[in-house]
């Protein structure tokens, strides 16, 4: 039963190797157009899927270059205006800054909902309500990020200390963002969870553009000023040519950093308590998880599970080949068999698979990466 | 200073696909035909140096059909009657049982000896001082066997027990054979390793090709009959007509139930122990024990290690593909990549491989056996 709600603009920042899922995930099929849940759609599609409802057909798509053609089979839906490419990587504040900026001289009363394109968020109708309360919290002139209820103690995320409850009409859950808090030490995530007032922070937003702009010139004017002159020319003939002279140019920070903290401490950020399952999908560690096999003695496989053979053995194999996959007492395994890389480690050491990559690219083995 | 010995004959039967090693080892490219010890040699071409200096280029190999080519190939120097090519696997007596036939046409008063293709043995001199004894007391009129000190309890191998010495003129260590004893348990292994007057029997026969007959037709006179008229056939126009008449008609039984356990109880068996250290490299941990690492944090490769990057791992690595491999924190691990399939497990595992490859044939994965 939900309903698109008036002015409210989706942004996707689709951007992020995903180094953690390397070889599976990687520079030109990076995480987000991937089914890592088995769910039948790639992450991106997912993400669209989730907020379509709430914003219909208003849906603007960041990423880079290199991605068009992929993020238009995955996006059909996507108009020719809405999908801002890249020319280089430059964090999320000038992607997502660039959105703001673009959609601001559109119509200046929009309020944008930014959400990442690689995560996974259950139940779908939960995740709606906080984001409609959001956009109604953000409409009485605030940021408005949603965060999420932790379940466990995790030192790989940010926090945010929640403040006063806020009473705005349509919001009921809606409070004032006391702080944001860098990623926490295991005895401080412990304290966080005991405690009961601090969120994850996943790093969505909901702002009016307006107000969005206001903040990041006050922090990052040059920034601010690239990215308006780059808006003033989208969709006219000089769009090219402006986006080459001024993109190389732009500083690069993260959107926390550049808008988010700063005006919660000027007391403009508001927060909604997520009560849904949230996943980053950060390493095979995570998708052993979201993909549990049916039995102990079961692997979870991503990809075409009919030439798996598993003997005394558990943990997850990603199989992007046709080949056969054989595997005999080895627990907790990660293998990832890709054509051109075979990742073979434990869901204990996914984390490293990040220094194996940097150590690969040295290694002058970059063409897998 | 090694001499060609005199009426000396070798005969190398190349057959047995060895399973414990698959995905390397397979149906068309079984265990002999690779290099397992990182040599720059197969082991079949290792056979065949080891022996060509007692033998000189009077070596018969005797395979399966869809081996002519790989065979030819390995050793250039084999005269064409001596390819014996069998038209289906009938194992070790009729394989061996034909070479004596085919070689007691030529010349009754041959003197054969018989080493499986796949087999690493060092050092050589030693292996051949050995093999001379064997074919000096072969002449006396007995089959000979040479049988390895043990250095293990192994319980996968048969044993020899040693009887009372024989005095050979040129074979000092000549024993008598008092029995041929089955793979014992791990109990029986360890007193026969602490007894010291067991050796473990790796199928190697040097017999008088007469003797050896006799034998044969002694314990199995309808497969002495068939391998006597396929050998008179042999070099003649008939030779296929009658190879592919007969030969599926012979029963199918190991050498050592057709001759040299009754030929033993006969007291004409004679053993001369081994000094040099022997592998039959029966799976992947014997590929790990042949091939060390260069230290405790390296993996050993096979095939191109440019490609192969480890972290906090040990084990072996079979690489015949040009993959990137990436192993993260995976301890004695065993990963064979190859085109069409990828085995993963651990040398602890490494006789498992077997029931593995069984499963594939089962689950009807027999395209990469």
């Amino acid at each position: 039963m939900t309903q698109a709600l008036p002015n409210f603009y989706t942004v996707i920042p689709a951007g992020g190797v995903g180094t953690r899922l390397w070889p599976l995930s990687r520079a030109n099929a990076p995480k987000f157009l991937h089914d890592l849940t088995g769910a039948g759609t790639t992450l991106i599609r997912g993400t669209f899927e989730r907020l379509a409802p709430l914003t219909g057909d208003r849906v603007m798509v960041v990423t880079g270059e290199s991605h068009r053609d992929a993020v238009r089979e995955q996006i059909p839906e996507l108009a020719g205006g809405d999908l801002v490419l890249e020319p280089s990587p430059k964090d999320s504040a000038a992607a997502i800054g660039l959105a703001a900026a673009i959609l601001h001289r559109r119509d200046p009363e929009i309020i944008m909902g930014s959400f990442a394109a690689d995560q996974v968020i259950a139940p779908v109708d939960i995740f709606q309500e906080a984001v409609k309360e959001a956009a109604v919290t953000a409409a009485t002139g605030r940021i408005v990020t949603i965060g999420i209820k932790p379940t466990t103690p995790a030192t790989g995320f940010g926090y945010i200390r929640q403040g006063e409850a806020l009473s705005i009409d349509g919001a009921p859950h809606a409070c004032e963002v006391a702080e944001f808090v860098e990623k926490p030490g295991e005895q401080k995530a412990q304290e966080y969870v005991d405690g009961g007032s601090h969120l994850w922070n996943a790093g969505m937003f909901v702002a009016p553009v307006g107000l969005l702009l206001e903040h990041l010139k006050a922090n990052e004017p040059q920034l601010h000023d690239g990215l308006v002159e780059i808006a003033a020319a989208w969709g006219t003939e000089r769009q090219q040519e402006v986006m080459a002279r001024i993109w190389p140019t732009l500083p690069k920070t993260a959107i926390d950093y550049a808008v988010a903290e700063p005006a919660a401490a000027a007391g403009d950020v508001a927060v909604i308590p997520g009560h849904f399952t949230w996943d980053d999908v950060g390493d095979f560690a995570a998708i052993a998880r979201l993909n549990p096999a049916e039995d102990e003695d079961q692997m979870t496989v991503l990809g075409d599970s009919s030439r798996v053979y598993s003997d005394e053995s558990s943990g997850v194999v990603v199989s992007e080949t046709d080949r056969v996959v054989a595997l005999i007492g080895v627990r907790d395994i990660v293998v990832v068999d890709t054509d051109d890389a075979l990742l073979v480690t434990t869901t204990d050491h996914a984390q490293s698979v990040k220094q194996a990559v940097e150590a690969l690219q040295k290694k002058g083995d970059s063409d897998v990466l």
